[in-house]
Parts: C-alpha cells; sequence; structure tokens
C-alpha cells in the first residue's frame, strides 16, 4: 500500500467512489437489498454498511473527536476482522432487518461528512491517506460484489427480474492468435508509486520456462463445443474435486445458462437473453476452466505467465478494447470501462490461472487489523487475472490478483489458454 | 366445515379479518417483511401474498370471469397443496425479493375487490361461502404465524428491535386449584352449527378415568424452580428427544429467556423485558413442558381431558378472565382476547396436551386441494389447546386443535398441569 | 414387570435364552459381526455384549462379591441409561474392534457362569428374579435386532451374501375375509400373572367405535397394484414427513427389493428370491403402510382395535397358523414360530397400526435406571403389534407393544388393513 | 515413471515389499482390519485387498491368461479410477464383512503366485515391468497408510489399545542451527534413472531468492511454548480457514495429545505414552504448522526451497541420522528406517510446505487409467516432502512429493521452519 496521494485530490476521488456505489444500487428496493441468496453472497445493504463501516472503523474512530453512529454497527457490520471483535455470522445476514436500508443511507452520509469536513486538515490527511486509499479500493470491490451478488440474488427468483434494461451491442468475431514468451528470468509484482494491495508485493524475480498464451478469452461458442462433446459427462477431463463438484451440483452448463426451446440462454442483469457464440464464456469455475483446458489440449497459464504476457503485448493491444462484453450491461450506458473487449487481458471477464493463491518470498501483511485484508486467506484459492466488466477500471493492472475458491462460479470469471 | 354462513355477513367478516392483517402489519418495514428467521418460519411478505393467494385459488379461479393478477404466484405462495402444482421450496422463501411488499399489498387489494363485488351474488355465495370460510380462519391462523415468525425474525437481530412498544400491566398472583373429572364416556370432538376445521370432526365417544386438571397455568416463576433446581441438566426428566434436543441445541430456558445482570429476561414484541414470575410460561417446547411436569411428579393432560374438562369448568370462568397475559403486548390497546387470563382455558398460552395429533375414527379430509389442509401432517406432532393472546378470539372453542413438533418454541407455546 | 417365577426354571430359561442367541451368530464371522451398517443398527458383536452388560449391570454388581469382567465395558456397552453413566457414541459402535468377538463371547461366559452359579441360591433368585426376567426378554429383543442388523449389514454388501442357505415353502394363497367387531367398552393392556413390560400397563378401559379389520396381513403381490398404480409417484396419498422421505430417499419398492431382469427380487437372510405374491409385505415404513391404506381406501387399525381383534379372533385361529412367512430363513429348520402364517395375528411380520406410541393412562416407569427402559421413548413412533419371524415365541401375546419411528423399514414390518 | 529394472531382482523386489506388508498386518485381527475410524482413512483389509487388486487390474487382466480371482473385487477395491469402472462409495468401505480378511489374505496369495510365475517369462517383464514397479511403491504408499490409518483406528478406542509393544529410546537433545542458501537459478525436479512418480517431473529451473532454513524439525517442547502462549486461541496467527478448523473441530493440541495429570501424553502405535519435549512434533495440520511459523516469525519452506536445501546438505549429515522418531514404535526392532534423526531432513515425520500441490511447467500424466494416480489430485492440498518413519526408505529422496489436504492430521506430519 504504497500510496502517498495525500493531496487534495483525496476527497474528490472519495466522493467519485462513494457516489458511484450510489448509482449502481439506485434502482433497487429495500427488499433487494436484504437477499442473501447463498453464504458466498452477502445482502447489498450489507454491502453499504460495511463499506462505510470500513472508514468508520480503520480511520475516524481513531480520531478522539469523532461520535460514533451507532454502537451495534462495530459488531454487525464487522466481515472478517477478529482484531476488531467478534462478527455477526455471515450465513445470517440476509436475516436482519434492522438498520433499513433508509438508515444505512443515512450511515454512509454521516460517515461521508463526518470524513470529509476532517480532509481539509492536512494532519489528517497525513494520518489516514493511505488507509483511506485502501478504504476506496475496498468500497470498489465491493462494488463489484455488489453486481454479483444481487445478480445472483435476482437469478434465484424464478420471475428472473431485470436489474436494468439495456440492448446488448452486436459482437464482432473472434480469431484464434496466440503470442510466444521465450524462456528467462522475469520480475513480477507491483512496481512504481501507484496503489497497490498488499498481495501484489514484493515484486521478485520468477523463472519462466518458453510458453505460448491465447489471445483471445475461451468464448461460448467454444464452450458449447466442449458440452456437446460430453464435456460434464466424462471424469478424465476433471480435477478429482471437480468431478465430484460437477456430480453433486448436477453442473452442466455455466452458472445461469438455462435451455429453453432448444437453445441456451443465459440470466444477466439485463434479463434473460441468448447466449452468444462470440462473447466471452464467464460464470464458469475453476474446475470447469481446467477442464475445458484438459478438453482442448491445452492448459490455464500460471498467473506469472499471464502477467508477464500482459506486460509485453498489451501497450500495442490495448487501443483494440473496443468489444464483446459478458455481461453487456454497462456496455451501453455509463461504461465502468469503456475500453475492454473480449481479446483484451483487461475486462470483461476474470481469468482463471493455474496457479493457487499464495504469499510472493517476502510478503509481510500490513501491522494491525488490516493485516487481516488479504494474508489470511492464502489457502484453497485460485488467482484470477485481468478484471472484469463489473470491475473498477482503477483495479485494471497487470499485478492485480483475484482470488475465488475452485468451484466458485458467481463472479464474472472466465479464462483464457496457454500451452 | 359444517358451515352455512351464506348470507351478506359475510362480506363483513371478510372485511374485518382481512382489514386485521393490515393492522397488525402497519407498523413492520419492507425489510421486517423480508425476514425469514429460520425454516420453520416465513417472511411476513409471504404470509400476506399467501394468505390472499388462498382466496385466489380456491374461489376466484373457480370463475371463468376472473383474471389471475399475476400468473407466477400460483406456484410463488403455494405452501404445501401439491394438488395445485409444485411449490416454491419453503426454505427459500426469504431469498426473493419479488415481488415487492408494495406489490404484495396491490395483489391483497385485487383480490379482495374482486372477491368482494362477487359476493354480491347469492349464487357466487351459494358456491363458495364455505370455502371462504376456511380461507377466512385461514387468514386468521397466518395472523397468529405473523406475529410469532416477526417476533422470531426481531429477536434473531442483536438490536433487540421492537415491533410495537406498549406498558405491561402489573400481574396479580395465582393459586393452586385443581378440578376432578369423573371417569366416563364422554364425547369430544365439534358439535353445532359453528365453523370448525376437518380435524375436530367427526364428534365421537371415548372413556376417560377419572382425573385431577390444573386450573392454572404453569406459571413463569413455577418454571424458574425448575431450572433451578437442574431441569435442564437432569437426563431423568426428559424424553429421550427431548434430551437430544436440550444437548444438541445448548437449552437452558424457554426460547427468548437471557440472564442481564443477573435476572431472567425475556424478549417480547415490546422489546426486553424483565420476566415476571406469575406470568404463563411461554415459547416452551412439548419436552420442556413433559420434563417441567415429570419434575412436578405430575403430567400434561390429554387433549379429551383438556377438552373435557374445559367445557365442564368455562361457564363460571369465563367471566374471571381478566389477566395475565404471556405476551402482553396487545393487552393494552386493540385486544385480541380481551378476557383472557393465565387461569383461563383460553387464550394466554397455547397448551400443550400429552396427544399426538391423529385423526379421529371416521376422519375424512374434505376432498380436492383442501383435503390437505390438515390430513397429512398427522405424524410426529402434539397438539395444542386453547389459544395464545396471538390467536384470533373467534378460534377460541373447546375442540379447536392447533398442533406442532415437539421441538417447535416459537409459538406462544405454555401449558398446564394433570394428574 | 410383574414376574413371580422365582423358581428353579428360572437358570433353565436363562440357558435356552442365552444359548439361542450363540445359535443364531454361530455362523457370523468376526468381520460379519463387525458391521454398523447405519446409525439405528448395531453390530452383533455389540448385540453380543450389550445383553450380558445388561445382567451384569443391573444384576452382579448389585451383588458384593462380583468381580468385574472389565472396567471399560460399563461405558461401551451401555445403550442409552443416563443414570449408568456416559454412553460410548451410538453411531461409532462399528469402528471400535476391541474387545474382539473372542473376548466377547468369553465375556458372556463368563457372566453366564458368574450367575448361574448364584442362581443355586434362593435368596439371590428372591433378590433378583424380576430383573432376570426382563434381562431375558431384553436378550430376546436383541435377538431379533441381530438379525434385522445383520440382514442391513448384508444387504448394503454389493455380493449380496448369504446369512444362512434355505429352501422356501411354496405359499397356498390368501383369501380376502374381514372381521367384525362392535363398538363399546373393552379392556385393553395386560392382564394376568406372565410377564409383560412395563408399557404394556396399567390395564385399562377404552371405548372403541364398531369396525371391521382384516384377517389377512397385505400381500405383495397387493403392494405391487398399488406400485404399478403410481404409489410412489402420488403425493395425495402420504403424509406430508411420508412424501418426504419418499422424495429424499427415492424409495419406489419395499426395502430390500430391487429389479432384476423385469421382475422384483427380494434380498433375504437367505440370498436373492423372487417376490411371492402371497407373502405378506415387509420392510414397510409406517408411511408405506398407510399410503397404501388410503390408496385402498381403508386405514390402519389403532393399536386397541387391533388388541381386541386379535383376543376375540385367535382362539379358533392358531391353528390354522401354518403358513407363509416374510423371510422364509427359518421356516424349515429350527423354527423361532412353527405356527405362524400369513393370516395369523402373530409372526411373519410386525404390524404396523395407526396409534403413536404413548403412555397408558396412569403409566409409571419403574424406579431406577431401568426406568429408561420403555417410558422415555415415548415419542415419535409408532406401536407395532404381533411379532415377526424374527421375535421370539415367548413375545408373541395380544398385549405387545414394539414400536419404531414412521421411516423405519429395516425390521420385519408389515400391516393389515381396517375399515 | 521412467523405471528400467526389468531384470530378474523385480520378483525379488516383489517379493520383499509384498512380505513388508504382511509383517505389518501380522498382530493384526480381523476386527482390527475392518475398521474405518473417519472417511479419509480405510480398513486395513482394504488397504491389503486394493495393493493386489492393482496388480490384477494393471498388469494380470492385460493377460489372456489370467482368470479373475473375484469378478466382484474389480469394482469393491477400485479407489479412484474412473477409466475403470465405478467405485464402491468410500466412506462405507468399513461396513462391509466379505470377503472376509482370510478370503483377502488368499487373494493375496493368488495375485503373487500368478504375477512370481509369469515373472520369468522376459517377454512380460519386458512388457509390464514399469508398471509392477509403480506397483510397488504404490504399495508401499498404502503401507504407511495402513500405518495411520490403524493408529487412527485405535486412537479412536477408548481403551487405547496397543498396535505393538515397544520400549522408546531416550532423546538426545537437538540445537538451533539454521543453514543460508543464496539466491539463485536451481534446477528441481527428478533426474537420473531410478525410479519416480510422475508428479516429480519434468525437472525445470526455478529461481530462488536467498533463504534460511532450520536443520532441525521444530520438536514437541517448541510446540508446547506455542501452546502456553495461548496459540489455539489467537486468530491472528491463523489462516482463515485454520481458525474455522480450530474453533468448529475443537482444537488445542495435535491429534493424538491429551492432558493427563496435569502432562501432556501422546497416544501411539505403543499406546500412551509421555510427550518427549524433544521429539519432533508430530500429527498437526498445514494450519498448526502455518500458525506456529507466524509465531515464531518464521515461516514454511516452499517445497522448492526444501528441495535445494536437501540436496545441498545431506550428502555430509546423513550420517547423522541416529535418531529421534516422532513414534518409536520401529525404532526398537524392525526398523523401517535405520538412519533418521530428528534434525535429519528425511524420515521422523513428513515436513509440510508453504507449496500448494501443482503440476510442474510441461507435466503430462501417464495415458490411461493410471494417468488418474496424481494429477487429478492437483488442488486443495499442501506438499510435504521428506518421510516419516512409516514411510518405505526406498522413498527417500529429495524429489518425492506427498501431498494432503490443509486440515489432514492423521499423517506423521511435521514441520521445519525457513525465513
Ligand atoms: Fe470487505
Ligand atoms: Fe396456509
Ligand atoms: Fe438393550
Ligand atoms: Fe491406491
Amino acid at each position: 500500500m504504497n500510496e502517498n496521494a495525500a493531496d487534495s485530490s483525496l476527497s474528490k476521488q472519495f466522493e467519485s467512489v462513494r457516489r458511484f456505489t450510489d448509482r449502481i444500487t439506485a434502482s433497487l428496493s429495500p427488499e433487494d437489498c436484504m437477499v442473501q441468496s447463498m453464504e458466498d453472497a452477502s445482502p447489498v445493504r450489507w454491502h453499504l454498511a460495511h463499506g462505510t463501516w470500513f472508514f468508520e472503523t480503520f480511520v475516524l474512530k481513531q480520531e478522539a473527536d469523532y461520535t460514533v453512529f451507532d454502537k451495534h454497527f462495530s459488531y454487525l457490520f464487522n466481515s472478517y476482522y477478529n482484531a476488531i471483535g467478534e462478527q455477526f455470522p455471515r450465513p445470517n445476514r440476509g436475516t436482519i432487518s434492522r438498520p433499513g436500508l433508509d438508515c444505512i443511507r443515512e450511515y454512509r452520509r454521516y460517515v461521508d461528512r463526518e470524513l470529509l469536513s476532517r480532509l481539509q486538515s492536512p494532519d489528517f490527511v497525513a494520518r489516514h491517506a493511505e488507509t483511506i486509499t485502501v478504504g476506496l479500493n475496498h468500497e470498489q470491490q465491493h462494488q463489484e460484489l455488489i453486481l454479483t451478488d444481487i445478480k445472483n440474488a435476482l437469478a434465484s427468483n424464478p420471475m428472473l427480474p431485470v436489474y436494468e434494461d439495456r440492448e446488448f451491442a452486436p459482437s464482432n468475431g473472434t480469431t484464434d492468435s496466440w503470442a510466444e514468451i521465450t524462456d528467462g528470468k522475469y520480475d513480477v509484482g507491483h512496481d512504481g508509486d501507484g496503489f497497490c494491495f498488499d498481495n501484489e508485493l514484493p515484486r521478485h524475480t520468477v523463472f519462466l520456462p518458453a510458453f505460448r498464451i491465447s489471445l483471445n478469452l475461451t468464448t461460448c461458442g467454444q464452450f458449447i463445443e466442449f458440452i456437446n462433446d460430453g464435456g460434464y459427462e466424462r471424469p478424465e477431463l476433471w480435477l478429482s474435486l471437480g468431478w465430484n463438484a460437477v456430480k453433486e451440483r448436477s453442473w452442466n452448463a455455466p452458472l445461469y445458462w438455462m435451455r429453453r426451446d432448444g437453445r441456451w440462454m443465459q440470466f444477466t442483469l439485463a434479463g434473460l437473453t441468448p447466449v452468444d457464440p462470440d462473447w466471452p464464456i464467464c460464470h464458469v469455475s475453476y474446475f470447469e476452466a481446467d477442464a475445458f483446458a484438459r478438453w482442448a489440449g491445452k492448459r490455464l497459464p500460471t498467473e506469472f505467465e499471464w502477467e508477464v504476457a500482459c506486460r509485453s503485448l498489451t501497450e500495442t493491444r490495448a487501443e483494440a478494447n473496443t468489444g464483446q462484453f459478458a455481461d453487456k450491461l454497462f456496455a451501453g450506458g455509463y461504461a465502468i470501462h469503456p475500453t475492454l473487449s473480449s481479446g483484451g487481458f483487461f475486462g470483461s471477464v476474470w481469468q482463471w490461472t493455474a496457479s493457487s493463491y499464495q504469499a510472493y518470498p517476502g510478503y509481510r501483511p500490513p501491522p494491525g487489523a488490516i493485516g487481516e485484508y488479504n494474508g489470511k486467506f492464502m489457502c484453497n484459492q485460485y488467482v484470477l487475472r485481468g478484471g472484469s466488466v463489473a470491475t473498477s477500471q482503477s483495479h485494471i493492472r497487470d499485478t492485480y490478483r483475484n482470488f475465488f475458491p475452485a468451484d466458485a462460479r458467481w463472479q464474472f470469471s472466465g479464462f483464457r489458454l496457454a500451452e
């Protein structure tokens, strides 16, 4: 968290990030914001409160003159910080109705006011700029979770309600092209002055054998070939735990796909829509990505292969980002990512890598409660790279590490192949 | 369901019952109405829709000129009627946000209008009076569930929010008095022209040995003696399944009781309040009632002992119903039961009996889907008699059979002793 | 337990009962005796030790001069007597290998010697005859469990091994005949000097409406008609909990039935054999019995109807017991029941009744640990009457109450109809 | 599996490995060999059959003249090879009694005879030497599992029976010494002609930063300091999943440790014995190893750090292997590992590394069913290196990769620190 943006622009950033949260939740009813459709997801109202709780807990409460908004919130909206105290049980987040949505929005405004007024003080900025920057990145991560969690919530309703009506742009095809990277020592991990999370550090040297990596994300059309070739019925294509998941959960297609009148449809935030074969495949687990790769005679890239390839290839390709989104919801109106394409390394869908999520050599979590942010989750998760259509544009960097368990499917997750 | 009240008063009854549902839910937010705090309970919004669904499904849809409000509701708000079709999974009732509360209230108004206008027609009344009467009794049963379910929902929130603020009247003590009933043949089950449910029929003869029955409900003070005597720690006092429940769920007091600063407090719809030793004990399971009785050297009455005793004793005692309520919420303002007392046979708390819930000799469920109303639940449940502070006054009759599994505690359930 | 058989014949009885246990376990390997195929069942070795533990705990340990065989056994082989102490967890009975079968048999011989030598003393007999008689009836109950549990154990092995090879006698058809019983007051419960369990007391008066009861057990052929008529696919035929069981456990036939080459086969202790349509149906749950009765437009008799009918009908019919066994294993060689028939009230299969298992009016469990024998299980179980092919002949009496949960199928359980 | 030992010595190897299996199971009763004390473990009888099944399935059945011993065994003793066919459900391995232990031993002898006689033929050897060598290494892996599984089985018995009585040698202290390894490119993975598993290939280059690694295994005494410092009560020391495991399973010490009269005792194959502070810590999970390292201000080495350090250090230290075993069972009599010490890189206890179990760059599983041996398990497991007191000496090589889930504790697993 080597951030030193302690100047007045922090207020602007703060305003901008917080207002975007308001924007993406504006159309949701109090009832919508209550739903916890599965244990992995949280109610939108919880996200709204928790992002605010972060600023209150790690910044405002450090100030002697701050008056806590509600003493219960410390417990209710603590996600997993044991150093802060006990946490309300995660699976029950959807079963409490108070504070109501209005009260939570009032809580947000209260904390916004308290923080913004203090940001006038250079001393305050000096003390807290770094933590506030983490808090803004944290809020942005929860913006993405708001979108993935509400999508899951709406999908669990047999009426398949629409989050926001939107036209999908036509897709424009893909090509089969690969980049070759020579073997050698490469430096990976974050470098420079920009913000990064602790888990992107320290920058360090790795040795990579030569490899080839696809310039395109695997598409829905390619994935349908896998399905039609019995992909979900052939244990030899799957990791052992993956095959268990297929059997126990009766997986036979990506999450949110369903057959209607003989064709594949997918539920999106804009409602049910036909699967477009040229779109990047989305809402697949690591297990499905891995099985597809085995079926195709390829493999997934490691996170370092991805990072090295991305760095060497994106300078020229960035301009080409014109395209096909997994979920077109944001493509037309306010675009979270104006420059994403199916072929780009960034945006569209998170890309599963073959790398389990582990600490870089010499990694040290920051001291205090904030040390729980990333480090304690380095077990039984896989790294995803790139960012999705629901990711904040400012998170688009080649060293950013997202991570989820191998069976997670409700994120906007796809993959590209390597060999 | 031997009801023939096919006259104009049905409209008045309908209006009255439906408006009472509005009244007891008026103070609840859309968020409150979403909560399903456990699988046994349902969100208030679901109750609001389901009571309406009953009239739509069993009455209005039988009429050719009726236009369905929303085609999804048949599935979404069917509780357990297999003859009507599949049901949305009960444990997930709290995870769908649409239709929202406003829409559900609109649905209620729509069905009310459609039904009330048709009630002008004598032919319509002739065809449907019986079912509508069942529907109104059904709605009243769900009124009670709305109160017990929202109580459970609010209690699951660590902030312990209040449903409605209310003063509790002072209690006025109890005496230890018993009635003796001689042995002999008695007729039990419903008689006469009034409404009853199918499970109260047929009236039939039973032989009862002589017995004594307490004129008072067991009180909180008596139950505290049981607790202080190690009641929750002595397996010899418990049924085997009851002891399992004690261990697995760490029961050490009635539901909603908690120790604060060395004294027993209980959560009520009016918030946290000290336990009054003279109040009837409430929110205990059959297991706890049975264990208490064993500890006291007594037993629970059978449902027929209760019914016979009630019939022979209540004529003179009805006037004495002035009293102590388990949950005082409704005692002051609009009283559901103006005449209940701790000593009365009716109201205050449902009374567990020693009788498992079974069919009377010659019982036949009504034909069609409505036959699923009661009959299919006659397994692994115990009969409760009397009615609670949350029961509709019109349900107060000596033959009414309520029933719940032996471990249920979230109803307003207490007991009286026999020997 | 109003038994006064304190004379020398107790030794003979003891010898006879204990030797029969040896006989029915003689063909089982140490491995066979280890298997616990489900939580409800126990390993044969556990039964062998537990029956012995009963005599050691309740008789021998009361004597000052007795030396305990092994101090661990008090814990290991206590089934559910909390007054004796903690119990080794029931679900883990199959996971401990020591003491081995040889040691358990040595334990049996040790306790036999100790008990038999003391039975020479009239004082000892006077003190313990009643408990020893309970212990022998207890041992006989576990003999039946040995057979039902080893059947379940062998059936869980895909090799379907045979307990004992045996020819099945040809069946000789059934007729459709019914007895009519007039209404009136009847006395039920045990009477006279013979042994009975506490739950058969006190004898008391009940009033029964007139009823008809089938003179025949429902047969496999009749049950196949039910299956062919969609019996397992029509929710309207089932109790709600029964329908849940059908769905969750994928029931589509009685336990141990399987289709092979287009015909129904059943696994028996003599191996796989075709289903004979004239045999009584066996290995059905209360749910299946109840659903069949509903399908047939009849019902199950209550336990008192069964008892009254049995008493008035069996004098003349006892001679006719020549017959059709559910499981023919014992029909040829040593017959547990030489006089059973498909039409008889006794033997062949236990008969589910419509009565849940509850205390008789005035029931008191015996004092001390033995009071846990029956009383604490009076919840969520149904009474079966009559006795099966695996029941000891001396348990054949019209007041004997067996009891199992409504979903139990591994006992030799069938039913007869009433109306 | 680059093995070319196709000469006559294969017979000798085969004899030697198979006889050692007999030796370590000779003292076990048929009952002992039945126990499956948890889902992760298997009954000894299953191991005995499965090791044999491997040779029958992958070697003998390829020969036209071979007659299968029993057609059911293909299904019963297939562990997880989907290409071979369905498998008997793993959690039920302990619930089938046939074939009995005698029959399984006969099966072993039959397959031994069939294989040994064919080994006379050079053609047969040419065809199968490679697979037979895998089979022998497989058998040796199951020898270790036999020991760990029977230890778990015996430990689950409250009588704590002894597998084999044995004196424990005195321990001789440890020192605190560390080795320094400079940064640079290193080659890791198997090299040369000796046998290795597919997951040790291909040999490839990695870049390692400089690091220090302890020359000693962490000891019981050091771990007791961690416990006494609240190690199991401080969430900040644990991975998130690890802390869940601590809470849910009530971990407060290594597996098999228990307090008796104020001191730590541990259950071993030789029975209960005091914990010796100088012994290497054993039976800890990855979570505990990781938490200890965090508490100590160190970390676990990666698998490549371990391998590189081992290779550069063991030439001189191999002679020093005289010592302290985690479980002294084998120290006195027949030693599986005559040369192990607490300070050695090999033997004593498997050593958790920080590396999750993943494929080496360019890894390809072998074709056919045997490709399921290792590859499909490369998810959510951690690599252990070194080998334990229960590992075959011939598995002692610096590239051998053992792997278990992060919560596994029943293996002989400890760790060394790095920084
Ligand atoms: Fe967060
Ligand atoms: Fe209802
Ligand atoms: Fe018993
Ligand atoms: Fe294996």
